[in-house]
């Protein structure tokens, strides 16, 4: 099956000078329905999990990044398939993916989506929905980790995303999240119009790819960090996030809680460091360097 | 209570030159729980309907609109009363709020979130998203509206936006969605970390105000134009739909359909046009203009 992951429209662009007709590649945003069979032999069942709004391709590693990100499965090993949908789905199977775990494994399906934020004693709250993240991911207390960035690395990695992503070239519209060594090396880019999705999916390939707890890599995310993105990455054990954009309060609460470096406004040679800046190496963290 | 939507930190400002302690400023990001009170005089309940991050403030509209441009409910009149949690909630009380609905409404629970793309017989495909929309919606079956917006005036509605965007001033983190008339005069602004939020409280306020259905009015997206929100636009009425960013395909599949003008990449003095250009006014549509 092919996969597009952009489409051609006639539009008409306009600026003060003159109007004109023209072709536009917009970025295809298409649901998936993620589904779960489950259960030993004999007593197999399948649930709808969850219906995401997402550009398609890497669609079964969307799915078990989803699954793992939000708690619902531990391990790679839990699944026996992934898979676009072949049987009981009449029409749009590209559309449908179904992940089929092995017969010994219980989902952690209370974990799932609105329950995640409020299983705590706080009622509603950020601290809470820390707190709840603790509980359900195996890679959140780091060891005395020895990641560390050099800034001169740093600066190249937004250049070198850019330089890499596809789609958002065609369209100016795709969400980004990249994983480079501590070096500066691209190991995995996904692009998705929902930036949740595009941290799913190189999570999820991480996963196949039998990677995870991601010690030693730095995740870059060409948008905004928020709650739900750093929560994703803390749940696979990076250490060190990385944001093109601004992170929110409860963002650097949780990389704090974590002791994950979340660095924001990464562009133009320079960034701003949030949290846990011990991992972060700098000739201008020394005063008076000599230049000569 | 005071609201705040922002919190300092204490952060490292690193470029090639130097490294300085610095402080900045975050947007908040913090979970709120939308509960509906419903059900006859006798038996009413209460439901945990969604638990969205979003930014402290208008949390109020924001829960009317979530539960406007979900279908959940219909009409402003159907809800008694909105406030943030006073009773039955020992903690962080301003976090949830609860919306009473009057006693003879029934609430539309079979229509909120994942149900709400699948309710189709194509199976799991953008088509039956879209018309999932028009079985909830009373708006989305456009009359023969005479709304229209000159060129010069869109040029100049991100330039109010920003001027406006108090928030986002402070933390360079904010998505906004704002409402103008036809001549560019700002009617509401309204920010948050989730773009979804930001248009969720601006067509809440909206509701309050008895503005609805909001024709002869232009809605501008401070970013990306997905179909979540063009969905949440279409069901509040809007014609005219404008965004400084890309839409994605099935925005505009949506707006198509829906006889919505979309308008992306508007910045700079330039804008695309995606669909229903008729409503736009422009003197370089005209060849050969004289210009004098």
């Amino acid at each position: 099956m092919a996969i597009n992951s952009t489409h051609s429209v006639q539009i008409i662009r306009i600026n003060a000078a003159e109007s004109a007709a023209a072709t536009d590649t917009l970025a295809i945003e298409e649901p998936l329905e993620i589904r779960l069979e489950h259960g030993p032999e004999g007593q197999r069942q399948v649930q709808n999990i969850s219906v995401t709004m997402r550009t398609p391709g890497h669609d079964t590693e969307l799915a078990a990044g989803f699954l793992f990100t939000e708690g619902i499965i531990k391990n790679p090993e839990d699944i026996a398939s992934a898979q676009h949908c072949l049987i009981a789905c009449s029409e749009n199977k590209e559309n449908v993916v179904q992940v089929s775990l092995n017969p010994d494994i219980i989902p952690h399906l209370q974990n799932a989506e609105r329950n995640f934020y409020t299983t705590s004693s706080c009622g509603v709250c950020g601290k809470g929905s820390i707190n709840a993240i603790r509980t359900v991911s195996d890679f959140t207390e780091r060891a005395d980790d020895q990641d560390k960035i050099q800034a001169d690395i740093l600066y190249q990695l937004p250049i070198i995303l850019r330089r890499h992503q596809r789609v958002f070239d065609d369209t100016g519209g795709l969400h980004a999240s990249a994983l480079f060594t501590a070096t500066g090396e691209l190991l995995l880019l996904r692009e998705d119009v929902g930036r949740h999705n595009a941290l799913d999916k190189l999570i999820g390939a991480a996963l196949n790819y039998n990677w995870l707890p991601l010690h030693q890599t730095v995740l870059l995310l060409s948008g905004r960090a928020s709650f739900e993105l750093v929560q994703k990455a803390a749940m696979a054990g990076i250490n060190i996030i990385t944001a093109v954009g601004a992170p929110s309060s409860l963002a650097v609460q949780l990389a704090e809680e974590f002791n994950i470096t979340l660095i924001g406004f990464l562009r133009d040679e320079r960034f701003n460091i949030y949290t846990a800046a011990h991992r972060v190496i700098s000739t201008s963290y020394e005063p008076a360097v000599s230049n000569h």
